[in-house]
């Protein structure tokens, strides 16, 4: 696959990403007016049956990472060059921008506006740690142990449980973080907050990398694996 | 397999999709009543889950399209020949429409009621043109990469997340949305919005096909697919 | 493995089938009350989660078929011998009373009260009919064309859809029809509505019966089975 | 690998296995006031989700029991060795105690709060008993017949329905009972009540060891299983 083509794999996945997350969330905010509870609900189902589609959509051509930690610790751990990150993580930041463009004009909101929502506390950063690093060890602990298959649908099972047990409805990403900035609705954040949920983010790609090293130092297939326990 | 059980799964398959699409509307509708968001989380529910069955079950037959859109694609890329077509299409618009007359009467609803949902905007519009093609993307640039396993289930994750994420509630499907005109009920279409949503499905659907050429010239196998990237 | 398991298997399987479906609806009521589509919503997500372990659960023990139309389709494709039937039927039977006393007792409910919940009409008949003819499709056309192992999660989807999309919300199910009226709860059904829902189930297993055998005349491998479309 | 790896996967799994159980009902609490069924959902919804990725995650490394009767009966059935449960048992509880901390945190509580929610009743202590029982059944008798891949989702699958099927909210696990006492939120269980759960748990444990032993007595490959019944 070019280069390009990865590239371009990385900036459309990325974009699809953020509209099914920010789509999703107008939706829920227009239809369930008033209950929050149940407009997380409709937000996190979407996002938890989107993300495994998406993933699958785009292994073959670029990986689907759609996140600048997710590249970052790849690149870390040897499966991917600093050249590959150079070109994945401003598709990556653009894709989700322009996935928030698309988002408010399926809805017939203005194109791009701002978010007004602060999001920052120390529980929400605690827990954009937490949800990064549960990430990261979702994708490549399950890859390093044999279970690779069933990363896809992982992926999509952990951030769609993530929208609850963490505080900040886990973002767990820097590009769509800036993305959501584009979008003063349901799933937006404030610029104030964005900077401190990105901190956050790749201090828990960094814990969920030492947790990763700790666990599976190398890749091994499944049966090597199980019968190491 | 004859062309005539072909055409018979085609037939029994829409009708099934149809059916599940609009009685689980109707249900919604009655047992949530005044909370729209509910109603489309259960309608949507049920939708995610049925889509996969209803695909696992006609693969063998004849591919399980149900949508013509899927069915041109197809006959593009040389899966099927245009003769196929001539017998799938009406099989799919016949069957939603049959699905349709069947959900109102499991429901004890007058067997056929025209729509007067209006649901055409600009948002609707480009939100129908970006469902279909993501649908097109979920179908064969999985089938293209060696994923073929994880389509059905890819296609009822898909379309569960498209319920929420687009402000159509994305039907992606021209024979569905013909079907769902004889349904005055939760996922009914007024006649004068049908041809603007096909149109935009058509649109969709092509621009779907650019985007499976560009990522997947060609059909390959997992392990091969992966070693590219 | 011996008759006697199997027919344990059938009675412990079928028993946890009905504790599933009637205590899941017990807790559904009381926690959501006046709020009927949510508490479906609940009784439906429960069910569709539980039945594929049900079924995983004592596939290798007895074929997992905790409902007679199930076995009785087995039977006459050959797949069962009658008398097999003589020692499944009793137990599913059995078993389902004995899983909607268990599910009574477990929501500290008096053990044994009978359903005063009409449900026949004719728009529920109809859905009784297609509902059963549909999860006789779902289990042995999946199973004829080599998608064997998707079965127990199909079928779980399967019911989860069918919740919604019929109006009776699908019993399809002779054995725990009659195991529903010993329970005066959310999944419950009066005595004189279960006849007339056995009655409709029958019909529809006929009618799946034969759906089946018009598209899989015989069993075939995956790959044979697609090669013939 | 090493035995203190296998204690530490135990440690970090059952802390984010707790912190999920109870993050997600003080979300749910919060966003849902007023709507104990809506919160229950959400919290069912998000536990469903991530139990198969935690079990994923920690397979390899120490087989990813969480619970300590499920290390019990590993034991018993020969598994697992007496000096495995030694390091295995206090990690889990350790570490249900430990997220139950982060998740207090994670949402701004204080880092400690004791329970006052009292559960126990006839109805919850036979739950907690046919609970457990069913969640060994799940985890052995799947494995025990050829079906171990399907186990994480299966055991996800399990607990999500049994949050409504029985009355007791299914906490079938000792270690996360103890770590529930340590918050005074939704999931929280009182220091009175707990011990009533845990002894209901572990009867529930002999019983599902009992039927296993019934069912299937030795460990079998799929296809040799089949052919038995």
């Amino acid at each position: 696959m070019s280069a390009a083509r990865r590239v371009a794999a990385e900036l459309l996945g990325s974009a699809l990403l953020a509209a099914v997350v920010i789509g999703s969330g107008i939706a829920a905010q227009r239809l369930s007016p008033g209950d929050v509870g149940l407009q997380l609900l409709e937000n996190a189902f979407a996002t938890a049956l989107a993300l495994p589609v998406l993933i699958l959509m785009f292994a073959a051509a670029s990986g689907s990472h759609f996140n600048p930690v997710v590249t970052l610790v790849d690149v870390v751990i040897g499966g991917r060059r600093w050249s590959d990150a150079a070109g994945y993580l401003p598709a990556q930041v653009f894709g989700c921008i322009g996935g928030a463009i698309l988002a408010n004009s399926m809805f017939d909101e203005v194109a791009v506006s701002i978010s007004t929502t602060d999001r920052l506390s120390p529980g929400t950063f605690l827990s954009e740690i937490v949800a990064t690093a549960g990430l990261i060890l979702t994708i490549f602990l399950l890859s390093r142990t044999g279970r690779h298959a069933a990363v896809p649908w992982a992926v999509g099972a952990y951030i769609g449980a993530a929208y609850f047990f963490t505080s900040s409805t886990s973002f767990a990403n820097p590009a769509i973080t800036i993305g959501r900035v584009f979008s003063d609705t349901f799933a937006g954040i404030a610029p104030s907050s964005a900077p401190g949920f990105v901190v956050a983010q790749l201090i828990g790609g960094a814990v969920g990398l030492g947790l990763l090293v700790f666990f599976a130092p190398r890749a091994v297939a499944t049966a090597e694996a199980d019968a190491l326990n």
